[in-house]
């Protein structure tokens, strides 16, 4: 027995039906929309892998179907039977001519319809809303950028190597800090970021990377916060600011080339632009020092920028669309970047760290930086961040026992489909968005 | 400037250097081990890839240099220049001479020796453990086992979707569940599977896969228990338990091919008995209901065994040694599963659910389903079970909208891993384990 087939025909995906040209084949999947006319129907029937027209005439199916189909609902599932027939005006070339349709569960109303919801109802929704064809695209972009990721570091021989997510400390201080009751009254606190293991981790097999969901309790609500999201952060030994430079770069360029391959009819679904994301499949990238981006801000409309603080969304946005590709923002002023950065041996105000940013006001895509690898220095860090050197011991042992150079970055996965997809906001990107009141479903 | 270049050489892998005999390469790594030899030193040297010995005679490198290789100690961090050199005798076939070796950093006494330790203090140092042979062994065929869930997922049309971590409620009862504050006094709960989720993302996708971090907050101290651990979860629509079943036999099978032909070299490291695995790289996988599984039970050693219980480690060992290749129990008593899982037409006593039980007492690897699609039975299941209806209704949303057969399973990442290496402690299996007294480093 088995579900995927019917009537002797094993179920073809709907995205592969061009291949399938003048073959009777089973699709089986909802119906996403019917228009009926007379004697025909028009189908709209949805797989996950795509949407096809199904056209069924009472004179070519049994009475009962014909009937059973007028009573089909939006997203009531299905089995259809037909012929594929080329149809150049159809999304994926491709028609079916119904010999057959068998409705498997006539849904209740559906409450996403076409028009408007805020997005409280679509929210609260997810678990449906995910089904429309703009979700189902940035789902499935989402699919490829992952499979990309993967691809790029283990084709340069990076492991994938997971971090934990109950921490006992924090990696960048603990004001965003969600804090859990661990076992007989200890207290754990979940990962804002991989790095620190991923840095030990680097340190037993040379390079790695960590992928995985990264928790930050921030009390905002706007449309850049998650409270969990998805990082990927690869480490290397023997790398310094310029080695992670062309890393980030390259890397970048890698995920953008896969998705312009891989998902042009999803990049069509969202109406993306594609010629604004096709310069950054070239390398290199541009490479500014932060004295020359706030050289730039000062020229271009934001006078007041103070040297030595961080870019704020509308600095990102100007510096992004100054170039038509990502931009490296590299050597930043020290008291603005983490204690784990290396201190520039040129002018030790500075630290090694660089800033990816994203044109279209799409924002920061990547941070990273060579690490501090000398004990003393990353020890004088600690005191100076006012972080408990205890929590820090075994990140120390690092610097005890064979340190070398070695840098990384981190890289949000949300923020990078929002720019490839073009979308405003993160809660589309991951398929269940949590933030500061919603956690449903 | 670069790190990853050196006296105008590029850094080699250890593992490629069987590619570049006669070759002069620059190997960058750490000082595995030294042994001395009048005018020869014979330093093994670790890179994450792999381990070489690297001779070098005075007559052959500055004095200095080979003074400074005098001093260095374990994991000592080092370049060392060389040509490479044939030898049968040694593990990767190669070895080095040496022309240059410089000392990037003298190591502290490295505090995990050749000796035995006890599984604490490894624990505690597990950022340090995760450098020795065997350790980073696991490390590489767990990243290769993850690259073999995916490729094998992508091949069959499954988009990867990710679950939350936050999660409202409990899937399967609420006793194991990790709470943490959430904002303004509201709770959240980790999750203990994407399942519920995934069925959710494949009435999208039509086939989906969760892949992800799992948090169980059980208070047990043993070799099988971690407090977070991964987990793959394939749902599909239109999969009967028959489906399920095929795939999940599959599934494993292709992990197995994909480590035995990518890791050779790692589970000899482990000496790992590889003929214990290749059956299992062949399919079907034998399958026996729960009623046939009791009555062998009955048969071999276990006649106390009560029809209706679930099994335990010995039943499982027995089970799992009957056969030269995981075995799929189906059919189970419906008290013993999950509230999901649909019952079984020909006999409302059982529920479709699977298990695959490894064989030499590895235990069960996989749990699986064909999932309940019917609303009134779910709804009825919920009451059963005393679950809080309210938390549940986006999921019987799933049974109003367009219900369609489905199924899926969930194979636990570390327990696969350590029936592949042939390892104990599912400790060992994950780079930084938590447990109930550990969650640090």
């Amino acid at each position: 027995m088995t579900e995927q087939s019917f009537e002797g025909l094993t179920a073809t995906p709907i995205r592969r039906l061009a291949d399938h040209v003048g073959e009777r084949v089973l699709v089986q999947g909802w119906l996403y929309n019917l228009r009926s006319k007379g004697k025909l129907h028009f189908l709209q029937v949805r797989d996950g892998t795509g949407i096809v027209q199904a056209v069924m005439s009472v004179a070519d199916v049994a009475e009962a179907d014909f009937e059973a189909v007028k009573a089909a609902t939006q997203e009531s599932s299905l089995r259809v039977i037909g012929t594929v027939k080329t149809d150049e005006r159809a999304p994926g070339g491709v028609e079916l001519t119904v010999s057959r349709a068998v409705i498997v569960h006539v849904a209740e109303p559906y409450p996403i319809a076409k028009k408007e919801h805020g997005p409280d109802f679509l929210l609260g929704n997810r678990h449906l809303w995910l089904r429309s064809k703009r979700q189902m695209a940035i789902l499935r972009v989402r699919d490829s950028v992952i499979r990309a990721i993967r691809e790029f570091f283990h084709d340069r021989g990076f492991h994938c190597v997971d971090s934990p997510m109950f921490t006992p400390s924090a990696c960048e201080g603990t004001t965003t800090l969600f804090q859990l009751d661990y076992f007989d009254d200890s207290k754990a606190y979940l990962t804002q970021s991989g790095q620190l293991y991923g840095e030990a981790s680097a340190m037993a097999l040379g390079k790695i990377y960590v992928f995985g969901p990264v928790f930050r309790a921030e009390k905002s609500k706007t449309r850049r916060h998650l409270t969990e999201f998805w990082m990927v952060e690869p480490e290397a030994a023997f790398y310094d600011l310029d080695d992670v430079m062309v890393l980030a770069e390259e890397f970048v360029a890698h995920i953008v080339r896969h998705v312009l391959r891989e998902n042009r009819s999803d990049l069509a679904d969202l109406e993306r632009d594609v010629t604004k994301l096709e310069p950054a499949a070239g390398t290199p990238y541009p490479r500014v020092t932060y004295d020359d981006a706030v050289r730039y801000l000062h020229e271009h409309g934001h006078a007041d920028f103070r040297y030595g603080d961080d870019f704020g969304a509308p600095h990102e946005t100007v510096l992004g669309d100054a170039h038509d590709r990502p931009v490296l923002v590299h050597r930043w002023p020290a008291e603005v970047k983490a204690f784990y950065m290396k201190r520039d041996p040129a002018n030790p105000k500075l630290a090694l760290g660089v800033d990816m940013i994203a044109s279209e006001g799409y924002g920061e895509l990547i941070g990273g930086a060579q690490r501090e690898d000398d004990f003393g220095e990353l020890e004088k860090r600690l005191v100076e961040h006012e972080l408990p050197r205890e929590a820090f011991e075994w990140f120390l042992d690092l610097r005890r026992y064979g340190s070398v150079p070695h840098g990384g970055f981190g890289l949000g996965l949300e923020r990078t489909l929002a720019w490839i997809c073009g979308v405003d906001h993160l809660r589309e990107c991951i398929p269940f968005p949590r933030m500061l009141y919603r956690i449903y479903p």
